[in-house]
């Protein structure tokens, strides 16, 4: 994480607090869970992802144990959706937003660190989405639920986008704050859009989508 | 492991042997399985959280694959409750205590090895109570059962006490066999606690424990 | 993977790509998933089980995010899959064939892997079984389903037959491609057999297997 500017690793900490709420929300609204499992899905949901990345490139101990900000910021974003989640918790918006958030900059974050540990394009675009995608699909593992990655609206394209033009601006050497954030950016709207309008891939054929 | 007292490696040992009856048994109460099905829980119950813990430190391969005790002990465990399943599977209470024998001493092992290899405070605990909660988390997500780690009745908690204690020996250089195994009477005795009185730590406002 | 003999590494790459087909076979047939979801469950399923055995063995990048032929076959089995899913779909004969060709491949790479990497005769067995049935049961636990190996029908043993027999060639040095195919061979005929036969290990004693 040395290597990022510090507006990236601002970045990754944002993620870590929106999918760390988001998890804690997800619990909150699933099932019935008390404090501390609220805390821990909230928790896996933000960290999960990136441990994932960190162990598949080498890169153990793991960030989050290595720098106690992602702890920090995985269990208070689980706090604080654990206290508001009386009003939060009934709206299905912050869940989907707060998911989006976490999803974008992780897919940035984690396509650009594998790079870094040396591996080639189509790995690196690759283990970027697992990073945005790992801490939801355990989540939703953990509560007995096809995972979001694989039921759709699409989930794992944007994720794919996301990385997809990290890797890019990182060979063209035209990688910076503003080539990350607009890749985090395009990551988002193309979530958003499918949410927003019920997106979905293609089905297989034969089938329908409904 | 070579840096820990004899005894405490015995510690490691019983919590493996724990695991797999608890494992095992679980398998044969939860669903109709056969030898391999039991076998393989009642190892996966077992060795999952140290093998978490050895990968997310970066000690591969992990103890359970490099010291034959270990794999003895969890196919051991195994095969006793398989082949004593008639009687004890009909009982919970035995399934709950091996569970809590795990628990205990996995959190201090856990907790002892990851402060061992450099972790901060805070990771260590946690990565105390991963040991811990690690192989029973599997169990329950394959036999398709949200984890008693996010259900409660303590369960977390003690783990992390158990963990934090150790922590906190080592730290002030008291630690040893009478503080490892103090440190893991308390988690046990929190646990079991819990489970007599159906303690639950808090709800989230507005929802309620029932 | 590079001590392989080229006809090894092309039995490797051969059942990544029919755990490939069968994964996303399966997830046609399991629940309607889009093509990403489709795609995503055909490489889970073929290279989960590498990649949990290399990251066991220390052995990071896992082969598969270092070659990209793992990864092109693995995606494009799923392809393969996704487009004759109408036929393919409605046969429960080819999920199962697939299934059994990358059983028998991957615990033989990969108890050969887990010996070259210096584990000893019981953990290079073991996690010659890990690599075959891991990605098949992480494919089970995200759709949400009692893992095969859980379930029975003979699917863990075949598995460790056929680690063993490597194991055991390796060890009296007659390992070469024809230990290699024979002991996958043995792998694949029992279990079929298992399949035809509807063969089940052992239940526990008071219980019954229907």
């Amino acid at each position: 994480m040395t290597t990022e500017p510090p507006l990236l690793l601002a970045l990754d900490l944002a993620g870590t607090f929106a999918f760390a709420l988001n998890g804690a929300l997800t619990a909150v609204r699933a099932v019935r869970l008390d404090i501390i499992g609220v805390l821990t899905l909230g928790m896996i949901t933000a960290l999960g992802g990136g441990v994932i990345r960190d162990v598949l490139i080498g890169a153990v101990p793991p960030a989050t144990f290595r720098d106690w900000r992602y702890l920090a910021l995985a269990l208070g974003g689980g706090l604080v959706a654990f206290a508001l989640s009386r009003w939060l918790g009934r709206l299905e918006t912050p869940i989907i937003v707060f998911d989006a958030i976490g999803l974008s900059t992780f897919a940035v974050i984690g396509a650009s660190k594998a790079l870094g540990f040396g591996l080639g394009i189509g790995p690196a675009v690759m283990l970027g989405a697992v990073t945005a995608v790992g801490g939801g699909t355990i989540r939703d593992t953990l509560l007995g639920r096809v995972p979001t990655v694989l039921r759709s609206e699409l989930y794992a394209i944007p994720a794919l986008i996301g990385a997809g033009l990290t890797v890019a601006a990182l060979r063209f050497e035209v990688y910076g704050l503003a080539a990350a954030l607009g890749a985090a950016a395009a990551c988002f709207v193309v979530r958003m859009l499918g949410v927003r309008f019920n997106l979905n891939a293609p089905y297989p054929p034969g089938t329908t989508g409904t």
